[in-house]
């Protein structure tokens, strides 16, 4: 093994480590480490401390080939990475005129007067290079050490992502620091870990691993390899694939980072079908994952958000007496909900969920998590019932997903 | 420092590392563990790898009170921390006949048959503690060393969460492993962080700390304090709570880790308002947004998902002949969708949402991230127009947050 294709992700701030933020920064450097073929060892969270980043940068560059650290590169007093990195390195902070200039620029460009806070943002470490900052206005800072190479870039996600594109991987595949890995995902729904891990059986297979990545909603496989060239790898996880899918074909969704929804509007599209939705407990979430593919107003034009029972009736024709009759959150008003929806909206297939999403309004029969979804399609209508065990929150993104599964089910029959 | 009550979080699994998953155990551990006074020292990622998962145990062995260890507990062939943590403390694995019969009774509650490779959760190190599983079947493991705890939870985060409130947190309050720690947090939206650290000026306050928190929309600001005793340290917070207010409160929209959804319903509730919404590029998201806070049906009753020109014309009353005129993605057509919406839902105040999400459909003049934004109030109509510079997902997501930002604005002035 060569650690010089190792990297350790260094992520710096108090606010990690309260809790106060979710880091997004490691997981994005991590899958695009990889699919250049960087092998990440590490992701380190520590704080605005100076001894435990120096202490996280010596243990990235004793056990790896390159650090990439981010975070702490603001203006304010709390951020120190800077100094706490030049230090390491033993560079010393200057002013650098070139480097002020650029900044000031920025700020007039977009006609802000430059607070006197961001000059200290110029002070940039000796024998370092500056990595230039399209969205933002701090510099990133590249050290070199020997064959240890060290790359600080703010934790502001659009400026890190800027930096690593545009500087960091490419530098990193000129410099050779990455070697063939490759993997693929399979993605299934509807099935659990344990079941899936018996249909599959003992996995022996010479260079392939095979990874159980269970999700709130489905799990993924993934089988990987560290081949010695790209065409052995490809060739044996082309082998590893189709045993997968032999195995457990049916219940595999998609490859890769596809998500249902968007394997939903392939088949959509490619059938020209429409579809409508009709929203209660959710309240637009089901919409929002729908329309977050590109596209999506091939197939999707209306939605109807119809959180009280006189939206229901209004928007959706569903009749006063039933809502009275069986309540808001039943099988009955959820399949006159896709019914009313898929007319008005002259669409192919209708969803329609209505729950108790909680913390309130649930009561026996019916509990927090009673959740009934619905579709409408060309031969009629199925309505299934759900009994979600989380909170809010979870229980609406549960209702959203179970109802992409009942339509991709409902799809399926239809092309098959 | 004692540091009986720091901690480390280890996250296991080659799927963090390849950035195959977003891990958000480390932020809710760090979150909750904060809260109850114990310190966060660091948090690190490993792969499934034995040597890893045992290097980084004992980092956090020297130099913490207490390591939570997530993940690769499962019944697949790929989960080695059970055995690489007991192998760690110099514990046999032996087979458990009462935790099997757990498992067992688990499986036969659901109606699902054993699988096989379920019985490896049975084997159990020795000398160590079970910890219950409400939600999965895999049990936990906590380890006492000396003065060191060592706690092993599954990744799944609902099972991970119900282990750690139901032992974790109560086992470290009841041994005293917690000392003071408490902050506030102020969280502000429509200005930059450069510009707020030039308002607040230099910080300079004993035994206060004060942290800017950027965020994709709005920056938080926290003050924390690790005083002798909680009076001491609420005392101080009262001080640097005033001296903040003071100086930035027209900008502060809440406290704590209150959304701007939530304060806007505080607003609409106590005002007796009703709020719809009309949007077209974001497909529900802003609904997704308003439902997803407790109770919003005392004020949103509806809203209307127009993604199509034709939905806004019958939906929204939004004349076709506009549309063709200025375009789906103008001034003119947001503001005929705030007041349709407004008038259809006899709602007192509406907002609209209408642009150009991206990657495709952007064209001079009006490129990707071009974003209309309306409200309907009882007093007229406001309309706003953003550039967003983004990908999709954030592009509609920054459109969302603008038009809640807009009408918290608005709202202020009614009831000021």
């Amino acid at each position: 093994m060569d650690k010089k294709s190792w990297a350790y992700i260094l992520i710096i701030g108090d606010e990690i480590l309260l809790g106060q933020r979710q880091d997004t920064n490691s997981h994005y450097l991590a899958s695009e480490l990889t699919k250049i073929g960087v092998t990440v060892k590490r992701i380190i969270a520590v704080g605005d401390d100076k001894s435990e980043i120096q202490n996280a940068l010596q243990d990235a560059q004793n056990n790896s080939g390159a650090a990439i650290i981010t975070g702490g590169l603001g203006p304010t007093q709390d951020d120190i990475t800077r100094p706490a990195v030049a230090d390491f390195f033993g560079a010393q902070l200057l002013f650098n005129p070139t480097l002020s200039e650029i900044i000031e620029k920025k700020y007039r460009a977009r006609g802000i007067k430059i607070p006197e806070c961001v000059k200290v943002q110029a002070e940039f470490p000796q024998g370092a290079q500056p990595i230039d900052n399209q969205f933002g206005t701090a510099p990133g800072i590249f050290f070199r050490q020997g064959d240890f190479l060290c790359f600080v870039i703010p934790g502001v996600p659009t400026e890190m992502k800027g930096m690593a594109e545009k500087f960091i991987f490419p530098l990193l595949i000129d410099e050779n620091r990455v070697r063939p890995f490759l993997y693929r995902v399979f993605r299934t729904a509807g099935v659990s870990e344990a079941i899936l891990s018996e249909r599959i059986g003992d996995w022996e297979m010479e260079g392939i691993k095979l990874a159980y990545l269970p999700k709130y909603f489905g799990v993924d496989l993934r089988i990987s390899t560290e081949a010695e060239s790209i065409e052995t790898a490809n060739a044996l996880l082309d082998q590893a694939e189709e045993r997968i899918v032999s195995q457990i074909g049916d219940v595999i969704y998609g490859q890769g980072d596809i998500e249902l929804a968007e394997v939903i509007g392939e088949i959509l599209t490619a059938n020209n079908w429409r579809l409508t939705i009709a929203e209660s407990c959710t309240g637009g979430l089901l919409g929002a994952m729908i329309t977050d593919i590109p596209g999506a107003s091939r197939y999707f034009r209306r939605g109807f958000i119809t959180y009280s029972n006189q939206a229901k009736s209004d928007m959706l024709g569903v009749p006063e007496g039933l809502i009275e009759k069986h309540g808001a959150v039943s099988a009955q008003v959820a399949g006159k909900m896709a019914e009313g929806a898929a007319n008005w909206a002259k669409a192919d297939f209708a969803l329609s969920i209505t729950g108790i999403a909680g913390p309130t309004g649930g009561a026996p029969p019916k509990p927090v998590g009673t959740t009934y979804i619905a579709i409408a399609h060309p031969e009629g209508l199925d309505i299934s019932k759900f009994s979600f065990q989380d909170n809010r929150n979870l229980n609406r993104l549960q209702s959203a997903r179970a109802a992409l599964l009942l339509l991709h089910t409902t799809l399926k029959k239809y092309i098959s």
